[in-house]
Parts: C-alpha cells; sequence; structure tokens
C-alpha cells in the first residue's frame, strides 16, 4: 500500500505501492507479517504498510444486520468512499474530514440542512485556518474506522465468514465494493468502516427506522420513557456510571472446531463462562462481531467501543492464530465486563446468558429491534445533579478532545517505537549477539589448534563466554514476547478506544452547536423558549454522560498503564539481571583459568 | 572504493565505488568514519571501503629511507602495481599471489630463476588447484602490507610528513604514483606496501647493497661471525627466545607541538620514558616510522612487526587525533619492548636512549647501513639445540602457517562483527532507548492533563521511567568506548601480528624448497655435499628461530586475549548491573506510586 525499504540485513522486504505479496505469516509479532513477492523473496513487511486483499475475490461478508441497517450500510459506502477519496486528493481537502476538526472550531454550522451526516458531524465550511497541522493523522480513516492493525476489508479466507447467517433474514451485501475505489488506499479506512458507518447511521436520513438523529434527541417534547435507566451519580472524582455491586469478568476457552452443513463449512467455537454464574456459553467468532455492531450502535455515542481482533488472514497457521485471537477476544470481553453500563445492558447479558438456541435468537432478534440507539441512548440516562451551563458544557467537552488526541498521539508514538524495537530486539540484535559468540567460540576453536600447552582452561573459559553471548541472543530475542507484547497489546487496545473518540466528540459538539444556534431559532420563532431549556437540559445529560464515562476511561487507564508499564520494567529488570549473571559467570570463568 | 548500500536509519552514507566523499570525522570508532558526498550528505562510512586520497595532489612522502633503499622502491612500486592488477583480474590468477599459498605447495619451484622476487615467496606455478578457497581474503594486499585501518598512501595532510628529512642525503620520491593505477582500486595496497616491499628486497635482485639474499645465507661456505647474536634455548614450551633478566616498558607522553623553519613547519613531538632508566627522549611520528622501517628490514622474516597506528587524514579533529595516535603509538612501544630481541636490538635501544641530536644521527646512519637484514637475520641465531630434520622442519613450519592463517580469519570475523555491533551500539540502538524513554515521558505529560485527580505520583512514576530509558540510551551509546574499544584494539593489533605471518611463512616455506631441490644439484654436482649439509643447518635454525617466535606470540596472545576478553565480560556485566538497578529503582516508583 505504501513504499516500504528494507534495512539490509533484517529479514525485511521491500515493496513498492501496488505491489501484491503474497502473506506467508500473518503475525510474527510487533507488527510485522512475513511475505513473500512475485520474485519468491521473503520477508517482513509492517502490517501499517499493505491492505489485506484476498484471493479469488470473496467480497461479500455477512453483517448480520437486519435489512433496514443493510439499507444504510449501502447509502454510506458510496458518502465513506467519496470523503476517503476527498481526503487523499489533498491536506486542504482533508481538513473537512478530519475528525477532530469539529472541537476545534468555534464557528457555528448551518442549522438548516440538519438532515444530512455533514452538517452534524463535519463543518468544513468553518475550519480553514484554524486546523492544527498535527491532526493531520486522523483523517477519514480515524472517523470511520478503528484504527488497529490487521483490519482486512474483507477477509473472506476466515472460516467464521463462509457459511452465512443462520437467520434466513440476513443478506449477503457487495456494498464492500468501495474496497476497489481509492478509497482503499486511503489508508485506514477498512473493515472498520462499516462499523463507524452503523455508528453513524441513527444520527440521520432514516428517520423512519430508529428516529435516532440528534433533533429529535434535542427538540423532542417529551422523550419517551425507556425501559432501561443509566442513572449518573457525582462521586469523589466527579460525574460517574453507578458501578455495579458485583462485577464479573468473562474466560474465553476452549477453542473448538466445529461445522455445519454436513460438514461442508467449519468454525471454530469458543467457550465463555462468566465467573459469577459459572455458567457457559458457545460463541463463534461471527457472534462476537454481532455483539460489536450492536454495541456500537447502540453505545457508541457515550462510550468508545474499541473494535474486535481482526478477521483471519490466511488459513494456515492456524493453531496460533487461534490463540492470539482468543487472546485478543478475551482482552476485549474482560473491558466490556469492566464497563458498568456495557455489562449491565440487555443485549450483553443475553450474549453471555442465554440457555438455548431459541432463547439466543429470540435475544438476537430483540437487539436488532431495539430502537434506544445512537444519540437516544443519552434519553436512558439520569444525571442525578443539577444541569450544566453551556460554557462548562463546552469546556469540558473541549478538555476531553484535547485529551483524547493528545493520548492519542501518545499511544500511536508508543506503538511506532515499540513495533520498531520489536523488530530490532527480535532480529538484528540477537544476531548480532550470536555472530559474537560464535566469533569467540571459533577464535578458541583456532587457539586450541597453537599447540601451545596449557591454555585449554582459559580457552574452554572463551567457549564459555561465546555460549554465553549466543543464549544472550536467545534471551533477547524471547524477551519482547515477555515484557513489549504486553506494553503493545494495552496501548493497542487504548488506540482501539481513542479511535472511537472523534465520533464521540463530534456527536457532543454538535449538539452543543444547535444549541448555540438555538437562540436565533427562539428568536424567529422556530423554536419555543421551552424547547431551547430542554435543549440545554439534554445536551447537559450529554456532559455529564462525557464525564461519567471520561472518569472511567481514566481509572481503567490509570490502572491499566501502571500495571503494563510496572510489568515492563520488572521483566526488563528480570532481563538484565540473567544476562548480568551469565556474564558473571563467564567472568569468574576466565579468572580461574587465568589463575592456574 | 566498494559499493556501500547505507542501511536506513543508521546515520550511514551509501557510497558508490569510484565517489569521492569528504572526511568529515576521520574516526569515529569501531572502524568507522564520517564523510560527506557531493549532494553535502553526511554519515558514517566504514573505513575499509574507503581509500584516503587528499586533495592537491601532494603525493610525495618522505620515506627517510637511504637512496640505495629508494632504489628498491622504485623497482618495486612497478612490480607491485603490476602483481595487484594480477590479483584483481580474476581469482585464479590471484592464486599467483596468495601469500598462504606457498607454504599450502608440496611442489617445488624453480632453482634457477632464483634471482627473480616470484621465485622464492611465490610458487605460481605449483599452485593450481590446491588452493583453498578461504584464501581469498589473503590477496595480494595482505603479502605487501599491513591490513590495518585507516591507511592512506598518501596522507601529506598530515603534518610530520610536510616537511623534509634533517638528513640531507633524503629525497622525496614520487614512488607512490602506483597510487593511480589499478593497484590502488585492489583492497588493501596502501602505504604499507612501502614497508612490506622494503622488507622483501634484501631477498633479490640488489646483491651489492645488502646481500641478504636467500643462496647466500642458505649457501655461504662460512657465515661471516655476525657482532650482535641471539641465542634460541629450549625451554619447557620447546624453542625460545632468552628474555632479558630487566624488562622494560616505554611510556608515550606529553604531546607538543613543535617547528621548526622558523615556525614554517610545525609537527608533534611525543616524550618517550623508558621505565628502566626514566630517562626520557622526544621523537616525532616520522622517527617511529623510520624505527618500523628499520625493525621491518632487519627483523621481518623473523619476527612479526606490525605497523604503525595511521598518518593523519585530516587537519580537523587535532586533539582527539592526537590521543588516539599516542594510545596506538603506546601500545605498539610496549609490544616492542615486551619482545625480547626487538627490544634488545641496537637500533631500538639507540631509539630510546639517544644523548643528543648527533648521537641519534649517527645512530640513525649506522641502523640505515647495517647489513644484518632480511634473510641474514638468521645468521646471528644460535639454537642450543640439535639441528632438527627436514620433516619435521616442514611440518612446524605448516602447523604455523595453518594456525596464522586460521587465527586471522577469526580475529578478523570478530573484528567485523564487532565493527558492527559498535555501530549498532553508538546509532540506533540508543536512539531507540531514547525514543522509547521519551514516549513514555510524553505520555505521561498527556496523563497529567487528564484532570483526574490522584495520579500526578503514578505520572511521576512513568516520567522517572521514560528518564531511566533516555539514561539507558547514553549508557549504551558510551559503553562500547568502554569494553568493546579495547577488543577491537586488541585484535586490530593481531590483526597486524598476522598480516606478517605470510611473508614469514613465505622466506621458511622458500628456504625448505631449496634444500628439498639440493640432492639434485649435488647428483649435478652444482653444489657439495658440505654445502647441503649447511643448508640443513641453516634452515633447522629459521625453524627453531619461527618456533622461538611462535611460543612467544603464542605467551602474549593468551596473556593479551584472557585480559581483553575478561575485561570484556566484566564491563559488560557492570553494564547490565547498572541497567538493572536503574529500572529496579522505577519499577519501585511504580509500586509506591500504586500503592499510595
Amino acid at each position: 500500500m505504501y513504499d516500504f525499504a528494507a534495512e539490509p540485513g533484517n529479514n525485511e522486504l521491500t515493496v513498492s505501492e501496488g505491489e501484491i505479496i503474497t502473506i506467508t505469516n500473518p503475525d510474527v509479532g510487533g507488527g510485522w507479517l512475513e511475505g513473500k513477492n512475485s520474485q519468491g523473496e521473503r520477508g517482513l513487511v509492517p502490517t501499517d504498510y499493505v491492505e489485506i486483499i484476498t484471493e479469488g475475490a470473496k467480497d461479500g461478508i455477512s453483517c448480520g444486520n437486519s435489512l433496514a441497517d443493510q439499507a444504510f450500510f449501502d447509502s454510506l459506502s458510496s458518502s465513506t468512499a467519496q470523503t476517503s477519496s476527498a481526503a487523499k486528493s489533498s491536506n486542504q481537502a482533508s481538513i473537512a474530514n478530519d475528525p477532530w476538526s469539529s472541537w476545534n472550531v468555534g464557528k457555528s454550522g448551518n442549522w438548516d440542512n440538519g438532515n444530512a451526516v455533514d452538517s452534524w458531524a463535519v463543518k468544513p465550511e468553518s475550519a480553514p485556518g484554524q486546523r492544527n497541522s498535527a491532526s493531520n493523522n486522523w483523517e477519514a480513516a480515524a472517523a470511520f474506522g478503528h484504527p488497529q492493525a490487521y483490519q482486512g476489508p474483507a477477509a473472506a479466507d476466515d472460516d467464521d465468514w463462509d457459511d452465512d447467517w443462520d437467520d434466513p433474514k440476513s443478506a449477503s451485501p457487495s456494498y464492500l465494493g468501495y474496497k476497489e475505489t481509492e478509497a482503499s488506499e486511503a489508508g485506514g479506512v477498512q473493515r472498520g468502516n462499516s462499523r463507524a458507518a452503523a455508528m453513524k447511521l441513527p444520527l440521520n436520513k432514516f428517520p423512519g427506522f430508529a428516529k435516532p438523529g440528534m433533533e429529535q434527541y434535542l427538540l423532542a417534547k417529551q422523550l419517551a420513557k425507556p425501559k432501561e435507566k443509566i442513572p449518573i451519580i457525582i462521586g469523589d472524582y466527579g460525574p460517574m456510571w453507578v458501578y455495579p455491586t458485583s462485577t464479573f469478568d468473562c474466560v474465553v476457552a476452549d477453542p473448538k472446531k466445529g461445522s455445519k452443513m454436513y460438514g461442508l463449512k467449519s468454525y471454530i467455537e469458543y467457550q465463555l463462562t462468566c465467573t459469577n454464574t459459572n455458567r457457559s456459553v458457545n460463541h463463534r467468532y461471527k457472534h462476537f462481531d454481532w455483539l460489536y455492531e450492536r454495541l456500537l450502535v447502540k453505545f457508541g455515542l457515550a462510550i468508545p467501543i474499541p473494535s474486535l481482533p481482526d478477521k483471519q488472514v490466511t488459513g494456515r497457521f492456524e493453531e496460533e492464530f487461534i490463540k492470539m485471537r482468543m487472546e485478543r477476544l478475551q482482552a476485549w470481553m474482560t473491558r466490556m465486563c469492566r464497563h458498568p453500563v456495557v455489562s449491565e445492558s440487555e443485549v450483553f447479558q443475553q450474549f453471555l446468558n442465554f440457555r438455548d438456541e431459541k432463547e439466543w435468537k429470540t435475544g438476537k432478534r430483540k437487539a436488532e429491534k431495539d430502537e434506544t440507539v445512537g444519540v437516544m441512548i443519552f434519553s436512558t440516562m439520569e444525571p442525578e445533579a443539577p444541569d450544566l451551563d453551556m460554557v462548562e458544557i463546552e469546556q469540558k467537552c473541549d478538555a476531553v478532545g484535547r485529551f483524547t488526541k493528545a493520548m492519542d498521539d501518545g499511544v500511536k508514538e508508543l506503538l511506532t517505537v515499540g513495533q520498531e524495537h520489536w523488530k530490532r530486539c527480535t532480529g538484528p540484535l540477537p544476531k548480532e549477539y550470536q555472530k559474537i559468540g560464535k566469533a569467540l567460540q571459533s577464535l578458541a576453536l583456532v587457539f586450541s589448534t597453537s599447540g601451545y600447552q596449557g591454555e585449554s582452561d582459559l580457552n574452554g573459559a572463551i567457549t564459555e563466554a561465546g555460549k554465553t553471548y549466543e543464549e544472550i541472543a536467545s534471551l533477547v530475542a524471547d524477551q519482547p514476547k515477555k515484557d513489549l507484547h504486553f506494553l503493545m497489546e494495552t496501548n493497542h487496545e487504548y488506540k482501539g478506544f481513542l479511535g472511537c473518540f472523534p465520533d464521540i466528540i463530534a456527536a457532543h459538539k454538535g449538539a452543543i452547536e444547535r444549541v448555540k444556534e438555538s437562540d436565533k431559532l427562539v428568536a424567529t420563532s422556530k423554536i419555543t423558549p421551552q424547547d431551547k431549556q430542554n435543549m440545554v437540559k439534554r445536551v447537559s445529560t450529554m456532559a455529564y454522560a462525557l464525564q461519567a464515562e471520561m472518569n472511567h476511561f481514566h481509572s481503567n487507564r490509570i490502572y491499566d498503564y501502571n500495571s503494563v508499564i510496572r510489568l515492563y520494567l520488572e521483566q526488563q529488570a528480570q532481563f538484565y539481571e540473567t544476562v548480568r549473571t551469565g556474564l558473571q559467570h563467564c567472568c569468574l570463568g576466565m579468572y580461574c583459568a587465568a589463575a592456574l
């Protein structure tokens, strides 16, 4: 997808933009995959530099959404392609698509075309000149997808996706045809698209279906009393979700191969066991994917829902792939279980606690018909606190925008550095230690042929030193799995979280802008002063929700980063200690030999 | 001189064969120099890949030899160029110039053209098919020069060489014109040429001067009783030189800028103080160079005389350069002082102990007129042991050849690996640690803007961890100077020693071949049986000398390698301990912060 120049001697493969390479190992770790070019040369390529395309053009992914959802996808696929291609054509053009630009911008948009996608999330006409050049990285890709590695727009090789959905209502749309447009070259515009697209939909365009447009929420005379209620209380750290008295986790384990259609189609089923009930259910990857879609549609404007680990690139290396996927599904499930709102939601509970196939299907259909999605989720929220004033609301929103943007930069920096370091630690560096070890040993071997008496102990000591350096080579090469791996995984998860914020912030900023413009509308009698008061109250609720979510985010962040950095430091210290011990042992050997 | 492809991100400079780069720093360590190409790009290039050419075509180096020596140089310069160009034209052709080929070869050469250089040292007609491909590395370069780094064929920028010799007899020849021929492209054929050439000369061609041809030594009815005597005794380890009862070292210190010609020419003078007499003399670099030439001419066929540190490449960085040169002159002098034969020789003693300018000049002229040079040095040697038989002599000689060749390979392997490792440890690796450090610190900085309470201690701990990684970066970058430097210097010295052996072995093999052919000559009455007996005795003396020297070499080698490898391991262990301590301190910080 991009030119990549291999570093000589580092087992890398030089690739050019547009070149097609065959993936021989989709995940060698640290953000690298192993590929083979048309000349048959093998080597490592950064996953970020390639776009996965599948053989045989099986371009249909069954998405498990209702037909209504499908219509949104269809309508969105063209606009996504358009947006991405605009983002690519020039920097100036990409301003319009910068997901961060909306919170950066003070000037309001045009109230009257409120029915278009663009008017809420993105305000191209108000952006020029004010845009921070650092936000260049945040092109359309970030707005429309979760920028994680290994995303393939149509990874049809995946067993799980070879067969159709059980649900007879589901279709196999080929809306991912945008893969063939310029959009597919624009960087991160990948599989995540469909999800972010789904998340955006409730805002607009199809009021006939879920009616969760921003106007409906902000301007409804009376919000329908939802069955669900999400209280927001004021704790020591400000607004917070109410945490359930008993928490639970979900253990993802025991991947088993299943098959259907008389063995023609096979898939992997994972066993999920809740720690509170100790009951198990089985789910395939596509079920997780369905859950992700539902959570994104329902909570995505209030709570960052990081995407799932990505689809399989190739059928080879199955065991390793399944293990890695399971590890990441586990991490994802643990995140969801940890979230007080998500974990208590009906769709999530039903995913874990259905008793039989029938209950699962019933629950599934019910979840798909849920109308409390998109911006309407805020209608279920009940802050136990006085309304905030607009200045404060806007400040809070801006602060979150700044923080998540800055953290996103920081996380990406660490991931980039970590990826580079991973490669060095597993490639050239151990090779060098091995060479040092071998050079010392061959020197000792030469010395042993000198015929000179009394140097055998010393040559033995040099040989030992050589072997120690070979051991150091192994230690160095294995170390990243013990420390850097976890640091990378955690940052990768947070990159996923942070990739959700541009949309969240955009929704909040959109609501704020509406309120700002409402005085004009009151003046021209387009809305009543009561309408305006309702708007402020509802935007205030959104602000409380944002703060509650941020406080949840921060407490998790603090816990996660401190755990993982401490683990990293401990493992690093342990590594240096192990090497030191080995070297000191060698020194002792040299001393003893010299003393003889 | 060769193509060199820079490793991206490693601060290297890609150079093509024939490209001219300007040296901006001649010695950044580890066998790298910093250069600038015609596009103004700067970067590191391995010193082995470039040939130093000086600006302004000051091609004359005053060599300080007598006019007679000069004649040899003149005659040799063409044959050197010829040989090297042959070596370059094909592998097959280079067989003839493989310095190791002579001891590999069983078949004898042609007695009758014994006056030609080729007939003794090199036997092209007897080599084909027997040549070890590994000895490819040992092309003409090794035979004609000491393959050490930083050799410039005409480093006329060197202050020391800007002015003429005091000696009115000396000339400023431009015999180094071979620099313009193919020879200069052949690899290591550099400044060392003149020396190895000088060493070879006594064997042949100019019997009118020093008469030290092999025939003269082997066939002389009666060897002139030399004033000097070099006894060889049989010790616990076999034949050995007699070690003087009191040894001494020579401290090279206090480099001072001197000038002459009313300040028009300036030079650096070093103070040399013998540890036994505690008296000091001053010498300039060119005096060391003169001594080296004399020792090479006198002892070079019996004792490996490693070349001096090389001439200055540029006038910049003077202080650092002088320090490095002094360190290497010190190492060279210590080697010479440690050698029982060299250190006791008149020329060496006179170099250290002259009382005034007049005594120095007298001694200098005397040394230059010394006729006991080349192969004639063996006439001064008196082994206190029965003559060896020819089978044993040949076996010993072959064993030395095999060992020194194998050790040369081993040393070069270690130097190559060490050079690569040096670069990684001073370039990309610390940069990466620095990046990790900075990434952690910027993440902590972002975290501190969260507005969430109670995380300042934790962010402080993460910042500390980041700073620790920046410190690790410095430790990593500085470490090679503390350990790898000494390992490299020692190996570099030994590479110099080992580069002398092809000539030494060739002289011995040549003598052995003569004896082997002598039966035929006795049968045809070309020589008498007594002549043949003398020959065997004299070759036996040479074999004793070789063994004595090898025993000296081995005991030094064992001492040197064990010292330097132990130092390396100790320093490495210390490094790992320092890093571990720093990391553990960070862990503790994280723990404390988390506990608050």
